[in-house]
């Protein structure tokens, strides 16, 4: 607001926001649960208001019979939360001088000014180099729209090709399954898992994987072969043996990660980091004025390492959305002086779950000690105990648990147990005298959660 | 060993343990563990040598078949570990001052000197005082020889009556029910589970409960009635009203909870405490030289509220076990300042599990803010999940999280989170931001573990 050439402070908060993921979503809920008279814009260029990545393989799968459940709140909630939300609207360009965004929406120009800007524009699929690809039955699931047209594919489908045997490959591997699919996955590392767990503990993982699903690590795809606008396989490359060779497929799932999107907060010059994401600080600013990152796009600091890191998972984003949410709209909320990366998946009735870096990110960088517990969920005599396995990593000179992993029964909850540890900087031989919850039915008295820092208590104590 | 009148250190390490359950049994483990050379002689009362005690209700429901099975070291296991153990063996007296020993077993007296000795007498169950409670068809269920009584019992019987609403009558009752009997409990306190939840987390316990099991609070046992030794009806007082009733039973157990075995402890004058447990260290060491105590006849320190506590917990058993074992026969391990008492239990297909203390036991002493967070184990929109309620307790003035209580989808696991917390000294603040595994099948993005914390750091700013 002017006032002649006196510029007077507005008393109106406006927030922006671009992109309407688990990120703008959340944070747009966030801003207005911190200035109930803030006026919020969110800008989205696809037609669903905030839904669920991580649930679309389950709507693949049909476990989710109505794929429009996947989204967590409607137009009609923005609506009654008083923030202005546009769908199927592209930002064309910020001026982060006179803090305005324009934006297009069906032709018509939209320009909106604001007082603090919140970037959400998420990540992009990585398409690896295989000679055409860009043909119809090759999808990414990213999005509602990706799901459904694997959905009206799978109709008239008997083979399925997925490119990366990640944590996305596997859980569309066992959706597709439950379609009747048969599945080739094609991973380029020597094995499954590579970002999530060590090979011993994906070694476990990749044994329980039924043998129906054919896994070729090692291998890329080189060549997709069409006729008529259909795919009829694909070529493969044995990386280990230079041999090419084909497989029956009637379409190609990409599952090879994503790149972070920060064309828009490039052109305000935002800082980018290492890693390709923007960097913000503990308040989820980025170095440019009043303007704010979350999610995908963003880069952020390891709690374990400290060094910057990109993962990509929903809970990283949502706990970025609430700290830009909450600031843009005047409050105060800070980020910890990291992100302890817990995550954790399911598929083919395999529970895995991790905690910090894995060995091969820093066993450069620190002394690692390592132990690995199998076991059971319950006690010998009682019926019903399932495997559990439990792998930490451990600073050889604090004795500090710097991650985790788990495959097996509740590894989660298990995993999250260790994310306490990590977040508490708890050293192993605390850890080990950690009294866990016993009952027969239950788990058993001495938890793999503290037998596994039992262990790497042992195996430090003989290198003193 | 002496020589002449030169006493020379004696080379041999003898450790005698008193009680062979799961603190005398573990502790003759790590005795062995730590010396691989030491004379380790175990003296135990009753026929079964280390077996679970709480696999009890899973034997007499039949989902144990075969009871023997509750044993988890055999007598061939004590054998190979050349552990000498004695069955069926009553300890009679000790010489603290010759370290010695006297034990009998079938008539015939056994002497064993020691270097070390651990009491591990275990606890005796407390018989409430009810009219002609000695007959037969009274059972409690502390033995393995208790639960075959029963089990014999069930084959002729249709109605019983538990007195007792806390872990193990609840256990036990679901047992019973499993075995098509008709279940009463009879509690004298106003609610159930009066030692494990607070009065909230009990109702979403007792409101799960099925209706086919009668809970009688408020309401004490009187007497027995039986003829020709067979028990018919129990007498029972109202206590709010003063009215007597009575209920048709063939059978009653007592679940009213135990008192430590203390007899051999107190007549070589180890301290006991207030709590009627002896009084030990961090060592597990009792004021008595070269005596350790171990399990439920022992007291120890809260590690939150650092009064003196006597709980009766395997997993803490198993922690002492260890403890003393290990110092007994010349090794060095300490428990933590105190034991953070995490517990759980499953009945009637409903999982509870707790730590630290409940409310009513701390509200005179601290200034303590609680809050309670209900919602599902899963993100809304995917099918399957459970209800899970988590009610913490925090220090107003520090914000240190001082207790937790759950019902509900796995309670236990997410109660270790806490456990975790509380060991870490975490402040409410710090536990609110933590990142627990998300992924649709598994957990929501953010965890009840989290979002109850975000209620009372929302209550502490308001009292600020």
């Amino acid at each position: 607001m002017t006032l002649g050439s006196l510029e007077i402070l507005d008393p109106e908060n406006r927030v922006v926001i671009i992109g309407c993921g688990a990120g703008g979503g959340t944070a747009a809920q966030f801003a207005r649960k911190t200035d109930r008279k803030a006026t919020i814009t969110v800008f989205e260029k696809g037609k669903y208001p905030q839904y669920s990545k991580c649930g679309l393989p389950y709507a693949i799968s049909g476990y989710i019979p109505e794929i429009n459940d996947l989204v967590e709140f409607s137009e009609e909630w923005f609506k009654k939360a008083n923030i202005d939300l546009y769908l199927n609207t592209i930002v064309e360009k910020i001026d982060f001088k006179k803090k305005i965004v324009y934006a297009k929406k069906d032709g018509k120009s939209i320009e909106k000014s604001y007082n603090s800007l919140i970037i959400c524009t998420g990540a992009k699929p990585f398409i690896p180099p295989i000679e055409n690809i860009n043909v119809d039955s090759v999808f990414v699931v990213r999005t509602i729209d990706d799901a459904k047209k694997i959905l009206s594919k799978i109709k008239n489908s008997k083979n399925a090709t997925i490119v990366g045997a990640g944590l996305i490959g596997l859980e569309i591997a066992d959706s597709l399954r439950k379609r009747d699919i048969n599945i080739t996955i094609v991973e380029a590392l020597p094995r499954i898992l590579a970002n999530n767990l060590d090979g011993d503990m994906a070694e476990i993982v990749a044994n329980q994987i039924p043998n129906e699903i054919k896994i070729l690590t090692n291998h890329v795809v080189t060549k997709v072969e069409e006729s008529n606008d259909k795919i009829k396989k694909v070529f493969l490359r044995d990386n280990t043996s230079g041999e090419i060779k084909s497989v029956d497929t009637d379409f190609l799932i990409l599952a090879t990660g994503t790149k972070p999107e920060t064309y828009l907060a490039k052109s305000i010059g935002c800082k980018i980091g290492k890693t390709g994401g923007i960097i913000v600080n503990k308040k989820c600013e980025t170095s440019v004025k009043d303007v704010y990152s979350v999610g995908d796009c963003t880069e952020y600091v390891d709690f374990v390492t400290a060094k910057p890191n990109l993962v990509g998972l929903g809970s990283i984003v949502v706990k970025q959305a609430i700290t830009s949410g909450t600031n843009a709209s005047g409050g105060n909320y800070e980020l910890l002086k990291g992100f302890l990366n817990t995550s954790t998946s399911e598929f083919f009735g395999i529970e895995i779950a991790a905690v910090g870096p894995t060995l091969n990110t820093i066993e450069n960088d620190f002394s690692v000690v390592t132990g690995r517990f199998n076991g059971s969920s319950l006690p010998a005599y009682f019926p019903g105990g399932r495997p559990i396995s439990i792998k930490i990593l451990v600073d050889q000179y604090t004795g500090m648990i710097m991650g985790a992993q788990a495959v097996g029964s509740n590894a989660a909850q298990r995993i999250n147990t260790f994310a306490c540890a990590i977040l508490g900087e708890l050293d192993v031989k605390t850890m080990r005298r950690l009294e866990t919850a016993y009952a027969p039915p239950i788990a058993p008295t001495l938890d793999a959660v503290t037998l596994v820092c039992d262990i790497v208590t042992m195996k430090l104590s003989r290198k003193k």
